[in-house]
């Protein structure tokens, strides 16, 4: 939680082409749960998530990211922030209580990048799959890829400095680290937590209102490579194979969903606090920044955008 | 950061017999650098912290814990701690600017199980191995276990249900886990966390003042196995071989430091939140909460304190 | 293979009390698939195993090994081992074709320990689990520890020496590692691989006849974690939380089936080769021999034997 | 060892432009240790090897490989092999004794793909770094990837199917896996272990006498990373980042020594016995064979010989 009291990234919103074969795909490869459902969405959440759901589906004809949602710890805190955004200059509305299943009000608002992003506390709570008595490390019977939590989103967008600047001043959040042309005049990519974590959202400069991918949290590297067995034995592509980020230092592979939206199992990234310096990656490494094994940047990483 | 600016467990005093001894091991085998010393202490960083030290060696003719210190964001949230605090009854002081080498003021209080706490603001910044810019995600020249950072300790008391109380809602931390006595009557344990992390400091019912173990986070469960490996190398006694923790679920290696004061190699412990519920063991579970694959206590594991 | 046509550790029968509760606990606890079974007896086999069966459980009043086979390359091999075990003054007999279901003809000795040893070549091939064209590295619906094969089992008896003798000359096995008294005089213990894994047989010196363990492959470290995690789930008792093994350097879990049987799970030794030289632990260093962590024995290791 | 006595991959000559700046990349990335050196020679073992050295590499004004070179148990089993070469229809000669430093006599041959295969049984015994008393399972003071051993080598060449027939009826080895053309008429790939391993040389068609690569043994995923990672901090070109192979289940990753010769650090493939049947890959499934999670063959694999 940052001082401003926001806890996490709580939950995203994704469009999809085919509804039964996304929820397929996030049931049994990725491995969620279904606890909801209504005629043009399919609430999902992860077996470690206490909260009702953590990813919406939503038919579209269209893919990419309707929002993202980060939960705020009260209601007091809730009005601080929409009143920071407001003065911000963000356009922002009201989610009514239950427009979406098993939550309360929400606050959405446009970021400079073209996102949605919503800030809400109210939601029901099922609790993780082992209890909270006397709890076993993991539960039985779990399916696929099996991820612990959401673990953030990478957005794109043009103006990453901005953005960085409302996700700092605004919300509260830290900057973890930064890519900046070499000449240090261009912030190109911004890497943002509100949390221990070494990011709970990311922008990389590109066209507006972009996603660039979802990512999902695995307890390690054994995982990870649990991960791309698990998407090879079901013939999803697998776009970049386990490789170590640079930044973030966490260990990745990705991959897309039925319709193309980019997912990431993510492991072991490292923890930051809120005095630590920003590290900065400098635009001539970041082939190193983002694929620290290759040291170069892949051609479908950077075009294939929902 | 909790709500009220406390950033983490920042650094750790403890008393030892022998100082050539000790700054032997912690620098060999546990790995920690050695970055100042005067008559009567030597400080000590790990390779991936950015502050002057986390752990000082007190030379002493007994063994313990001399004080944990927590760093707080910056002055204003030191001085409403503060205030706090002594309105709730600890007798506080000021340890004054440059007490200890590289360091600002900080104040200095007992808690309710005898131990003594300091919080802080001020200290210098040495950065960590790798830089922060365009980082390698580990040094060269890596020594002995080498763990990332010092990460929690375990303080022994009575009156671990007040402790709890001072740390929730006089520090603002978080209480991730507790065990109770079967009738629910007694807390017997009490983990506490200012960050994401399972804990940060967690209390066991016992004889007050004492130090139970101090906790240094490595990266998996390959990291546990080096360092079991690498204690073997050296001929340090071994209290418990490598195990995960029901509470926490982290993975573990206990071991003691040649004044007898334990330690520990700890990783993967899950990430909590501020809306997370405490997770609740009862007493005749607590073998499996502590030791989750041999379900029972150790009897050295309740008698070896400091 | 060693130039004998010992092809390896291919079965072991064991005795238990309860048939439904040890099947219960072999198939659903450390994984196995029953692949037959009549009055007395049940048989089993891992998913990586492609012949018919590697361990069967044989209904009795007592607990222990019945007898461990050994697979030989083809009947020419078989009859030259038959001569030269007679020879050496085993007293041997001939088990007939289909005593034991989908297998053929086998040879039965006594081993100088007073353990039953068979060798025999024909037994049904069911294949493995994923198939032997384009196959996938691990199947779907794997349950519990889901080990790859049966490895190797550890009995005790009096005569090491002269059994060490028998494997080594007559059957053409090598011997991996041995523990001697201080003074060189007696062979406490001897590691013995009819293939490149550290042992395929081993003794301990005690009394005759008796079983120590089974030990089951896992593939790493993590695997030897969740073999743990899944007995501490199931409630088996765990001797051995997991450890090194100085001898063979293997990553360990001890425990126990419902009649008493030691059950290991154990990954990772070395390769070795018929030229390598015979690795020699002193009795004094036997405790980081066995407990390479712990660098010392456990009472029950030694005295709990069926 | 296979029935013919040949006991391993135990050697091989590389042909290298630049000897110092390869010396200083087996040295210090791969972490060989130098045993001898010559003029235009230069000699390694591995920390895990007992032989005098395992790799040598040799100026040239060409890269790839000169030989390859089996150990074979005895003087007996190398007379014997020697014969059947011959009347195989094999060109070969005898390299005499000390040609090579600290080695006895060997046979050396041309294989149907045109390659130089060796048979030697004579080598100065240098012993692992940990020693063969009480040893422990890893040294101090390990550099770079630090393999536990040469593995195995992948040549290329037109004749597979009469290679494989050379290697196993002639040589004695044994087939694990080969991979055949849709129509099932010709055999494209070949991968052939005289051990337990899953290959310890293997053939892909195409053009004669070239070297695809040889592959150094590490022991699990995590190594593969560390391998990575160090690869990445050394700048040294990877090829195809961490990921599984179909054939041999083993976890990789490829790069390149300065004179353009590939390497592979190899993890974790299966154990295999000479009654297994051979694992059958057909050509349109050749992309989840090689790459388990892209699927597909990486152009540069294909071209990228010396």
């Amino acid at each position: 939680m940052n001082g401003n009291g926001i806890l996490r990234a709580g939950r995203l919103e994704l469009r999809v082409f085919d509804l039964e074969k996304s929820v397929d795909y996030y049931k049994n490869v990725i491995g969620l749960d279904v606890t909801a459902q209504d005629e043009n969405r399919v609430y999902f959440k992860a077996w470690d998530e206490f909260d009702h759901h953590s990813l919406i589906l939503q038919k579209s004809d269209s893919a990419g990211m309707d929002h993202m949602a980060f939960k705020v710890a009260d209601h007091a805190a809730l009005e601080l922030l929409e009143y920071k955004i407001e003065q911000f200059g963000c356009k922002l509305s009201r989610i009514s209580n239950r427009t979406r299943i098993a939550e309360g009000e929400a606050i959405r608002f446009q970021i400079p990048t073209g996102h949605y992003v919503e800030l809400y506390t109210d939601i029901e709570h099922l609790g993780i799959a082992t209890g909270s008595v006397n709890p076993d490390p993991w539960p039985d019977g779990l399916r696929g890829i099996a991820p612990h939590r959401l673990d953030h989103a990478l957005l794109v967008g043009d103006d990453v400095k901005t953005t960085t600047r409302f996700f700092t001043e605004i919300l509260g959040f830290k900057q973890s680290e930064k890519i900046l042309s070499v000449d240090g005049e261009q912030m190109i990519g911004s890497f943002l937590t509100t949390t221990n974590k070494a990011h709970d959202i990311a922008f990389i400069k590109g066209p507006d209102a972009k996603l660039h991918h979802v990512g999902f949290y695995v307890d390690n590297w054994y995982e990870v490579l649990k991960a791309a067995d698990i998407l090879s034995k079901n013939k999803v592509e697998v776009e970049i194979t386990p490789t170590r980020h640079g930044i973030t230092r966490g260990q990745t592979v990705y991959f897309f969903d039925p319709s193309g939206n980019r997912n990431e199992a993510f492991a072991s990234g490292y923890m930051t606090y809120a005095d630590f310096p920003t590290i900065t990656w400098t635009e001539d490494q970041i082939g190193a920044g983002i694929f620290y094994h290759r040291r170069e940047l892949v051609e479908s990483f950077n075009l294939a955008l929902t």
